[in-house]
């Protein structure tokens, strides 16, 4: 998918939702686990009680590979199944030497359909440009994350002429991986994961790389904020992709998990065609 | 495996080799194609000819993902057939959000019988602790990497009280990673990925890290030296496992390979066993 298409398809759709399958066996309905393929059967409710108010599916493979080669089986099944109209992003944080990651970018890119793959930085440019090499595919590379755990090494300010001034973003790590990353893709085929609880860097990030696409997660179980998200990073093609996943498929434990899916993804989708207008 | 049994292992083997299961299925001899899996079927065969000249396997999942389904079969017929002497690390550099990375080691600590797993630092405490928590499993977090990508963020100096002196390899980003992840493990239960290649570093970084275990990939192919490794980095548990991939399981690529593989392995033993002394 082009950043064209979807761009077209947010405006089109009035939403920018990105639902999360981090399906986890233990936590769907009891009721499906008389179907063959339980993880399935919830994706494939979720995503038909969801594709009205969303434009992109996120698979989180952790989830799929903790089940083995079944998990596999079902991951394949997923992205398959979801609406070619919709981006799919293999939520995956891949990420090695050259050679390596050619072959993490075919196993997503080419053996599954996936238009899209997260991937870490630390290993530097050659382990990221095999992803970079596909058209019309999209490499999404952590630059400021959600979690606790973002202020471990993201956070560390650089030395040399900006690390003497970490107001500018481009002194912490995240920032060079940002700046640094952009000369390698494109806004065309590079995006960055900004997660939705560092809403206060949101004006300075924006600022470093005006034209990307953010994927944004933390909104929801993780408490970000979309409004605040949405008026501080939104930029002329839209240029975020906010992502929700348990606050969304578990909405309900019961039988009518599909129902209160739709619910959340629908309160979602009315407050993002707000914010569009 | 406790770091003891580790210890003792690589003691009465002479050897502190690692054989890297980095299987391409377009590299195997062309006369295995005929078999139900061929990559298996290689792999097989690889370790039936390395067993006696190498205590550990690395398995680099990327090339069993690319081949989907079929592929993560594939992986566990491969980790199930290495014997149980050996160590077991599945080379997955993966790392996400706590309830992400736990998904993540269940999946190849619980589902697969791996004894350890590459894991990428980038997202800090919370993305690596759920590795740790597991007894007697090992964590092998990436340091200071093989590749050239290396210098593009690993070896950023960093400002603060060690920045201004970037001769302590502390005041690098890396070395903070190997500082600060000392902090969340143990050298029971943390390994750190130090690339070969990055030899003139090797004296220093063993001065921050005294007692861990060092995974060191980029021998052979990647032009590493093993002397040069085990004269500046060994400490008195051995506290190394190289690997070698290509060098040893692409040495022929005709049906000799198997007597090829234990060839160099066994070149890689006898320098081993004369260092070890």
């Amino acid at each position: 998918m082009t950043r064209q298409q979807l761009t077209e398809r947010i405006r089109s759709a009035g939403s920018y939702l990105c639902v999360g399958l981090d399906t986890d066996r233990t936590k769907i309905p009891p009721h499906l686990l008389s179907f063959a393929d339980p993880v399935f059967e919830f994706n494939r409710q979720i995503i038909d009680a969801t594709k009205d108010h969303c434009v992109a599916y996120k698979i989180n493979t952790a989830f799929y590979e903790a089940e083995g080669v079944k998990g596999w089986e079902t991951m394949e099944k997923t992205v398959n199944y979801i609406p070619s109209t919709h981006f799919k992003i293999a939520d995956a944080k891949r990420g090695d030497i050259g050679n390596t990651s050619s072959q993490y970018a075919r196993a997503f890119f080419e053996t599954l359909a996936f238009d899209a793959i997260t991937v870490a930085p630390y290993m530097g440019e050659d382990s990221v440009r095999p992803f970079l090499e596909y058209k019309d595919k999209w490499t999404i590379l952590l630059g400021l994350t959600s979690n606790p755990g973002s202020k471990d090494f993201e956070l560390l300010p650089l030395s040399g002429p900006h690390g003497a001034n970490v107001a500018l973003e481009v002194g912490y790590l995240y920032g060079r991986v940002l700046t640094t990353a952009s000369r390698w893709g494109t806004s065309e085929n590079l995006m960055f994961v900004i997660g939705a609880t560092q809403a206060d860097s949101f004006v300075s990030i924006r600022r470093l790389t005006p034209d990307h696409f953010y994927l944004v997660p933390g909104v929801g179980a993780q408490g970000g904020s979309l409004k605040e998200i949405s008026a501080k990073a939104m930029n002329k093609d839209v240029g975020l992709l906010v992502n929700a996943s348990r606050a969304i498929i578990y909405a309900s434990a019961k039988e009518d998990f599909a129902e209160a899916a739709t619910r959340v993804a629908k309160d979602y989708h009315e407050e993002m065609e707000g914010y569009l207008k």
